[in-house]
C-alpha cells in the first residue's frame, strides 16, 4: 500500500525578509512527499532535467520515498520558479517562472504508482491531473490542490476533476473564486455537491478550515516566532494530512481522523516554514512532530464553563 | 459590580453586497454593551447629539445597560461613520467620518461608572483612554482597543495607555504595525512586556487569537453560510470576552476563563455579523448564544489518536 504524489520538482529562488536562496530543491510534489513519508510510503512522480543533482535526488528518497518514477528527461531543465515576499510574508510576487521540462509533461505512471490506495494530485495542469486520476481506478482516497491560474483558463476541467476526486485543498480566495461565491462556507458546499466530501481551506498564518456536509473543524497555523520561508507551507501541510489519512483508510468514517489528518499537516507544516526550502523537514524527528500535535490539541480546546446568561 | 465601557456611540451608514443601511445605530461602545449585556451588567459613557433618537437610546438600554453617562449635547450632532465592503466583506473603505460631538468630548464619569470592576476602553484617541483610566482606579481588569490610525498619529500616548491594561485587543496587522514587527506571535510578546497580561489578536474572517506569556489558544470565527454586515463585530466580540471575564474576575488565574472569554465572544461576534447593525444582538437568546458555543467548542477540538511515525 502506497501514497503516489504527481506533481511538480523544483528549483525555487526565493527572497524573504530573512534571506535569500538562489537555488535550492522546493516543488509540490517535493514538500509533500518530505511530509507525507513521516507517515507513510509515498512514491513521487514528475521529471527534472539535466541539471537535476544527485543530491537532491537523494532528498527526494527522505525516509524511504520511491523515485522510481521521476523522469529524468534527457536535454531537459528542471521547473523554476523564482518569488519573493513581502514584509510579513503575507504577500508574495512571482519573479519568474521557467516550466522547462513540465511543458511537456504527460504523466506516465509505473503499475506500482498506478497500484497506490491514496492519491495526491498537486498543482498541475487539470488535463494532466484526469489523465493520472484514470490511471489509478483503485484509489480508495484521493485528494487535489489546484490554483487561481487553472480557475481562470482550464475552469471546465478543473470542475471534471473536481467532481472525480474526495478531498479538495484549496486557499480560501481560491474557493470563493472558483464558485463565484463570497462565503467560504457556502463556497465549500457547493464543492461538496459537486463530487468531494471534504474539503480543505488553507488560509496561511491563519491555519485551515475542514468542511465536510455535516462537520466543521479549523485548526491555527502552529504560533511560531519565527518564519523563515512559506514556500510549499501548503504541499506540506497536504502531506502530513494526506499521510495521516493512509495510515487510516479503514477508518474515513470516524471524524477524527480527518481532525487528526489536519493537526499532522498543520504541525508538519510548521517545521516547513521555519527553514529555507527542504530543510525544516529533512531531518525532522517523530518526538519533534508528536510534541507540536500535542500543542495544537491543547491550543485548540477549551473546557466549556456554566455561565448564567440574561435574556 | 459593573463594567463600564467608554467609546462611540453612532449612526453608521454602511453599504455590502447585500444591502444599504443610510442610517443606523452603531458605534464601539454601543456593539459592546449589546454583547456584554447578555452576561453583565453595564454601563455606557459616550457623547450623542440632539438628532439621537430616543428609540436608539431604549436600544442602548437593552438588557438593562445603564445609560446615565451618556451625555446628551445640547445643538451637537451624533458621531457618523460611512463605509462600503468589497465583494468578500474582508475590506472595507471609509467613505465619510464626521466626529461632530466627539471632536470635544472629555470624558466625565459618574461615580457609579468610576466604581467599577472592569472597564473596556474602546477606540477613541488614546490620551482620553489614560483620563478614563486614571478616573477608574479600582478596576480590576482593564481591555482596550485602538486603531492604526492612532499608531500613526499618538503611538507615544498609546504604548503610555497600554502599558496600563490588562489586556489589549487589536487587528493582528495593528499588532504588527504598533511593534514594528512583522511576526505576530513575537509581536504580541513584545507587548506583553509592556504590561499586559493578555493580547487579543483578532483576525476577521479567520477568527481570533489569544496570546499570554505562558499560554497559546485560537478560535476560528463562528462559521456561517452568510455574513450581511461586519461592522461592529470586534466590539461584539470584545462584549462577549469582557463580559465573561467580568463574571469570573475572581477565577482569572484560571486558564479556561479567558478560552471560555474567547468562546462567548466569537459566539456573540457571529449574531453580529448576521444581521445589520445592532438587529442581530438585540434580541438574541441566552439558548441560541449557548448553542453557539456549543458548537465552537466542538468545531476546535480533536482527539488525539496514536500513530506510528517514521525516523
Amino acid at each position: 500500500m502506497t501514497i503516489t504524489v504527481v506533481g511538480s520538482i523544483a528549483y525555487d529562488a526565493v527572497e524573504t525578509p530573512f534571506g535569500v536562496r538562489e537555488r535550492m530543491l522546493g516543488g509540490a510534489a517535493t514538500h509533500f512527499a518530505l511530509a507525507a513519508s513521516v507517515l507513510h510510503d509515498v512514491r513521487l512522480v514528475g521529471p527534472v532535467g539535466d541539471d537535476f543533482d544527485d543530491a537532491d535526488l537523494a532528498v527526494l528518497q527522505t525516509r524511504g520515498s520511491n523515485i522510481d518514477d521521476v523522469e529524468r528527461v534527457a536535454g531537459g531543465k528542471t521547473f523554476f520558479w523564482k518569488g519573493k515576499y513581502g514584509w510579513d510574508l503575507n504577500t508574495r510576487e512571482t519573479l519568474d517562472t521557467q516550466l522547462n521540462v513540465f511543458e511537456h509533461f504527460a504523466p506516465k505512471l509505473s503499475q506500482a504508482s498506478r497500484d497506490c490506495d491514496v492519491l495526491f494530485l498537486a498543482n498541475i495542469q487539470p488535463g494532466l491531473q484526469l489523465q493520472v486520476r484514470e490511471q489509478c481506478p483503485s484509489a480508495r482516497f484521493v485528494a487535489l490542490d489546484s490554483m487561481n491560474l487553472w480557475i481562470d483558463i482550464a475552469r471546465d476541467e478543473l470542475v471534471e476533476i473536481i467532481g472525480r476526486v474526495d478531498c479538495l485543498m484549496l486557499n480560501d480566495e481560491e474557493l470563493r473564486q472558483l464558485t463565484a461565491k463570497p462565503n467560504l462556507i457556502s463556497a465549500a458546499h457547493e464543492i461538496l455537491e459537486w463530487g468531494p466530501t471534504v474539503v480543505v481551506a488553507k488560509q496561511g498564518e491563519y491555519g485551515s478550515a475542514l468542511i465536510t456536509k455535516d462537520d466543521f473543524f479549523a485548526l491555527p497555523a502552529y504560533p511560531l516566532h519565527e518564519v523563515v520561508d512559506p514556500t510549499g507551507a501548503g504541499d506540506t501541510f497536504a502531506g502530513g494530512f494526506v499521510g495521516f489519512i493512509a495510515k487510516h483508510i479503514d477508518q474515513l468514517h470516524e471524524p477524527e481522523v480527518l481532525r487528526n489528518a489536519m493537526a499532522y499537516g498543520t504541525a508538519l507544516a510548521s517545521f516547513n516554514v521555519e527553514q529555507f526550502g527542504t530543510e525544516g523537514l529533512q531531518d525532522v524527528s517523530p518526538a519533534a512532530v508528536r510534541q507540536r500535535v500535542d500543542d495544537l490539541w491543547r491550543f485548540a480546546r477549551f473546557e466549556r464553563m456554566e455561565v448564567a446568561l440574561l435574556d
